[in-house]
């Protein structure tokens, strides 16, 4: 069980960014994404929507506190002030439970204390996007999920080519 | 030489979409990070604050057209309608003045049409910062590049460790 979690998030101003985040966990197989902060419907029905086209995968959930996730969850938060995240994906790949945490603008000590794992994608002002998104790539074996959509690309090396199926 | 192209860019509204699309390619030692769309001087001006203190190592430069750059570079446009990336990362490699290009909102033929290639990080929706992280991190061997700024993180298990130099 995988999931990730984006703290602190901002409807509006946040809205691309945790957009992206949920975009890239879904495309990993990550069935859960949770987010604190400001409760966002737009958000989430955004996300229903484009599923409903191109095939479900991930819900998207939102919650008033980080800890109770944080119980139930083994959580490792990515920070770049964390260790090389390459030391401890062994440990990841091994967690049951393993709950990706994604920073918002101020991050609160508490977070650091009671993560399992602080750990870095490059120790330099990043993407957390970027960063979500290379993890997940290693912690995947470099592997996609597929989906079972109304919409389908056939990858051309020029133009695009997009099939719909109407029982998908 | 490897540089990155961001189209269409809307102050405002893109500003964080190309910071971290910035932000990444910085960290994967890209030196020139070209973009397209109205001018943001407020963009090139945090990215060069961010540097003063974080080391330098990409300039961000406005272009009022991408066609001069597609026929100065080999492009590589990345979009989930192209082929698989991994595909063509011997030819990527292979290439002396390789551009990836990064789509707006809406991408003209035009650019399917003459970039040398379309190139997808998995055919779903998806974010175009994460797609260029995971090709980055392919193409450069899964390694980030060093910065001699005067701020300098210490990896740590919890916590935020960082040290300042006046004469990096």
């Amino acid at each position: 069980m995988l999931a990730v979690l984006k703290l602190d998030h901002r409807p509006k101003r946040d809205e691309r960014i945790t957009t992206h985040c949920i975009l890239v966990s879904r495309i990993f197989g990550v069935k859960r994404f949770f987010y604190t902060g400001e409760r966002d419907p737009d958000l989430e029905e955004r996300i229903e929507k484009l599923q409903e086209r191109w095939g479900t995968g991930i819900q998207v959930e939102w919650r008033r506190s980080w800890k109770e996730l944080f119980s139930e969850w083994d959580p490792c938060h990515l920070t770049m002030y964390g260790l090389p995240f390459r030391q401890k994906l062994k440990e990841l790949k091994s967690s049951k439970r393993l709950l990706i945490v994604v920073g918002g603008p101020k991050v609160k000590p508490e977070i650091y204390r009671l993560a399992r794992w602080n750990l870095s994608v490059s120790n330099q002002p990043h993407s957390e996007v970027a960063a979500l998104a290379i993890l997940l790539w290693e912690l995947r074996g470099h592997r996609f999920s597929r989906f079972k959509g109304k919409l389908r690309i056939r990858p051309s090396a020029r133009g695009k080519i997009l099939t719909e199926q109407d029982d998908p």
